[in-house]
């Protein structure tokens, strides 16, 4: 590799293999620069579709694909297995297991966890979905509760086993709730023998007044419905304020309920908090309009990590993969030019400010069913799952991901089942109860 | 339901879900009586391609199937998703979790666990290939490696990063060493920036002197010679004394390796010792012909679970999937026609011994490569693997996993790519040195 003007070849680190760290990293494919792309898994992560995995219609690998197969042949990127434990903005350093690696300019991608508003100790009853193993985790404890059901004799404890809370119906938690009646209703009453599971209840729980709060209110009332033909029941105006393995208190009432998700808060990555600098009430990191960090131009943050503002309407740029993949390429552009014009002598050019293009927003409820609003026109229903249908395939990172879940869902919607019904991992061993034959 | 003569339907007891329990069951199809089939999992697995899920070719739902699903429309088998601790043969009783369960017939069907020879502290440093757990965490370590060596400065410890050591030259071994050879020679060498995956040193240890030993001779040596083709280093008659996460002890030399696998030995499920009747040197239950337990006809061991007999030529029966099918056929039978006659009020009709038809047998070594013995005709090279690949994929459990692993398969043949090349659990903690970039 040739060495710039100073002697040493300027680096970039990008910190995050999500759709934000993806999208810059693919934008400094001509940059005069090493790039080092540092993620705790080796994994990017198509996390819209994280719900399928959990309701057992997606096996893992259909939706991820490995940070270094994105960039086998983009030869200015190092993929970094590994942890960055903080920042120092002043040094331009970040630390990974106690080694300091400088940078020339720095993107933040980290992303967001569940936040449980300070109750964490309800992080083991009700988990949250942000990764594979989140998936596989509530997949495990769905299929898991009807095993248990089966051989469960008091009626009782049957329906606590059969009642399943989810925390929170924004898209995530919707599309959950949504697929979850799908199975117990109507993929798996045949392969038990004594449990009835279409008696199986699935609460939704919200705390406002209507369910997907950040769509129009015509598509929260289209999804409410087709969530509760579907055998969802929706609690709306309730606030959860204890979670216990025997169930969930809403309010005054307890819920007798054995498996609770969540899917009601986030918080930005506690990275930000080695910064230093002005951090919203969700953690996420304030932002420039160009998405640097202020008082530092060479560090911007992107994604979920950043609390970002659209310079077009001065409006928040919602979480959601759009927000991080346009968050990703405008920084990765601004980077890109300056490393340019700095290698060829020439002062840099202007920064633009970041502006968020709102594609319009999407749920899914179930099969054939979901809401759509793009740029204003309102779907529900079948036309809105097509649309929702076409966009996922599209947007899948690898085309072999698009090929597989294709082929998964067509099978999906051709015989209504789902292949990726594997209970793994610690298994048998949460049954409470020795079974009865007979 | 209707009841029997005597008042109460017959019941017949099925432990394990494997090859020999599924088979038995499904000949019960039309017996005068409730199958209860006990499993610890709750999937069928199709143990013989579990290799491809430990090498990133294939998903674990690719690979498995819920038994609830097999039996959905056999209306008189129960799935119970538990682990049976003992059986009383005198009470004609089964123990699930201290719950006694009595049964009219019993098939024990629980097959065999790793076997490290009576050093059990090697389990952790070598892991085996049994379950689907096992296989996703061999593919943990495998890839975690390199993502490792990628980091590792000093050439001796990035040496000792990419060996591996496969134990036990059978089928598994040499699957799974020709996979790994693949895979660290062909399909990820540009994914990396710093390491030279085609270094990757894989050697298959085989304490006898030739590979492959219940094959032919000379499908061995064509065997041997493919895998040298593919970089497996053999080493023959090599014993191994000792395992450690720095290497492995051949003999009086220790190879530094910090990964191992354990392919060697196997020994039947524990539940045999319950029986309290004679047992061979690797645990397997010594059966009558008939596959009954002696003193005890109404009680039959099949599978790996039993030491069985050809009644035609005096052989033992190999523990292959194909001896557990026989089997569990044979018994199933067996008792179908037994009830049905007591129903009818007719005496039970004389029983067959068991005879085993061999239907050859089979290695694959990797994408073209494999050797096959079909009634002593030989095959190597590519008519094998065509050979290996229809017969695996037909003999998947169902349509949809016939499918998946059809298209799987073709993906990895057109573009030499391993789609479910994730690395899922504790993950980045297993690297031992922080990184350095550039």
């Amino acid at each position: 590799m040739e060495a710039n003007q100073q002697g040493r070849e300027k680096r970039v680190i990008i910190v995050g293999g999500g759709f934000g760290g993806v999208a810059a990293a693919k934008q400094l494919k001509h940059a005069p620069a090493r790039v080092g792309l540092i993620d705790r898994r080796n994994h990017h992560l198509f996390q819209p579709l994280l719900y399928q995995v959990a309701t057992a219609a997606l096996s893992p690998s259909d939706i991820a694909s490995p940070i270094r197969k994105i960039f086998r042949h983009q030869e200015n990127v190092s993929s970094v297995l590994g942890e960055v434990d903080s920042v120092d903005l002043k040094d331009q350093t970040v630390t990974v297991k106690g080694q300091r690696i400088s940078y020339d300019y720095l993107v933040l991608a980290a992303g967001a966890t569940h936040s449980y508003f300070g109750n964490d100790t309800w992080a083991k009853h009700a988990p949250g979905l942000k990764t594979i193993e989140d998936a596989t985790e509530i997949r495990r404890r769905f299929l898991l509760a009807f095993e248990a059901a089966e051989l469960e004799t008091d009626p009782e404890a049957r329906r606590a086993l059969l009642t399943f809370v989810v925390v929170g119906a924004g898209p995530t938690g919707c599309e959950l709730a949504g697929a979850m009646a799908e199975i117990a209703h109507n993929v798996i009453p045949a392969d038990f023998r004594r449990v009835d599971t279409t008696t199986a209840r699935i609460l939704l729980v919200q705390s406002g007044d209507r369910i997907l709060k950040a769509m129009p209110e015509s598509c929260s009332a289209s999804a409410h419905r087709q969530l509760e033909e579907l055998g969802v029941k929706i609690l709306l105006d309730q606030r959860v304020t204890d979670i216990t393995p025997d169930g969930v208190k809403c309010g005054d009432e307890f819920i007798p309920a054995n498996n609770t998700f969540w899917a009601a808060g986030v918080k930005a990555s506690p990275l930000g908090e080695s910064l230093g600098t002005e951090l919203d009430r969700a953690g996420r990191v304030v932002v420039n309009p160009d998405l640097s960090i202020p008082g530092h131009p060479n560090a911007f943050v992107i994604g979920d990590q950043a609390a970002t503002i659209d310079s077009a309407t001065g409006k928040p740029v919602p979480g959601v993969a759009q927000g991080a993949i346009q968050g990703g390429d405008h920084v990765g552009r601004i980077i890109c030019r300056e490393l340019t014009a700095a290698r060829a002598g020439n002062p840099p050019p202007q920064r633009e400010n970041f502006r968020y293009l709102d594609k319009g927003s999407l749920a899914t409820i179930g099969r054939n069913r979901a809401v759509a609003d793009i740029h204003g026109h309102k779907l529900s229903g079948f036309p809105a799952w097509i649309v929702w249908a076409v966009v996922h395939v599209l947007f899948l990172v690898s085309f072999r991901s698009r090929l597989a879940v294709g082929l998964s869902w067509c099978w999906s919607y051709l015989f209504g089942d789902r292949g990726a019904r594997l209970i793994t991992g610690d298994s048998a061993m949460r049954i409470k109860r020795p079974p009865e034959l007979g």
